[in-house]
């Protein structure tokens, strides 16, 4: 028994370890250049064993972004006194990941540049708007959101901003802006959509959260 | 002297074809699986010809980059009279490219997915981003926006934000519900920066702007 614990235990080590290899890869130089040799001689596997766990470098890359939409989902923790405010400390954990983890970083990077990986994209995305939707759903429930722009169209559009916000700054500075971008983003939409009784405490939360020492 | 006229202008019309040619190709298969060879036939040039005006497939992918950039920013006019509703005019020009030209299409996608276009991509968004900033300095000089957020960071955050749900509608809808994300887009803002006696305006001319007729 403790053979076959062992071994499923390293089959995982070595499932994990093929990953993060190819999110290096992936990242560095981008879904078509990586090869599945560069991704086993950084995993330390041989192709063989490589093949064992993904037969192709597409099924290498979806497990990439099944692994970067688990990591990054666990960082929303619901909140229920100050459900935006959750949020707020779940985005900078995002993009603390974003900065530091390699998976994350090459599973967005893939999501988006790759046609070929739609499919998972696009239910990666709905189930992101969803579940920022019952955030600012909770948010209206307990004061801190007005209903004059509705949690389903607030929801719909911090998605998509984050999105870009990460994208552009990447793309800009290798994302050496992304907090205080970050940032901007939750200030504006708490001057859109915060009720005055918690706008100042929300504020408050976001410069704490995203302040830079340096800035 | 016709005769050079004439040369000149079949140059630029060839180069052109070749130009929309690779953007459909870009746009359909992306940079990596498009060849010179599908770019070639689909503009009806020899493979000769076209490397007269493109050495290299990176080449043309810049010159698609440059073109898109040229048409979405002919885009922006500056209204002096409402500096943000002449920004929501341009939204609006710019998404319908987005829906119906390829070349526009293409040159973002382009843009966004390939490191080794990063270069010119992020001059094109600094670019954008300092235009940006100029219309919500305007905005703010005709009394439609007030200055609780500045100038700098609302154009900073408002590039980004498009750029994320043009991208992401993309990804979820191949654009489908492009208009009416826009309009939100637009609504949240709206209620973030413009002043109580501007915004009812504003509003009416973004429900104008992004209404569908089936919505």
């Amino acid at each position: 028994m403790s053979t076959t614990t062992s071994m499923s235990s390293r089959g995982t080590d070595r499932r994990g370890a093929i990953l993060e290899a190819a999110a290096v890869e992936f990242d560095e130089r981008g879904f078509g250049a990586a090869s599945i040799a560069g991704i086993a001689k950084t995993a330390e596997v041989s192709q063989g064993a490589l093949h064992f766990h993904f037969r192709t470098k597409q099924a290498i890359a979806l497990g990439v972004i099944d692994e970067q939409n688990a990591r990054t989902f666990a960082a929303v923790t619901f909140d229920d006194a100050s459900p935006l405010g959750g949020l707020v400390q779940a985005s900078r954990t995002i993009a603390g990941l974003l900065l530091d983890d390699p998976v994350v970083r090459a599973g967005i990077r893939l999501s988006l540049e790759n046609r070929v990986f739609s499919g998972a994209t696009s239910a990666f995305y709905d189930q992101w708007v969803a579940s920022v939707v019952d955030v600012f759903r909770l948010a209206v429930a307990a004061g801190e959101v007005d209903t004059t722009i509705s949690a389903e169209a607030l929801g719909a559009t911090v998605v998509p901003w984050f999105t870009g916000v990460q994208l552009v700054s990447d793309v800009r500075a290798a994302r050496a802006d992304l907090l205080p971008a970050v940032g901007t983003m939750w200030r504006v939409l708490a001057h859109a959509c915060v009720v005055p009784a918690h706008r100042d405490r929300l504020l408050a939360v976001v410069d704490r959260t995203f302040a830079c020492p340096t800035a």
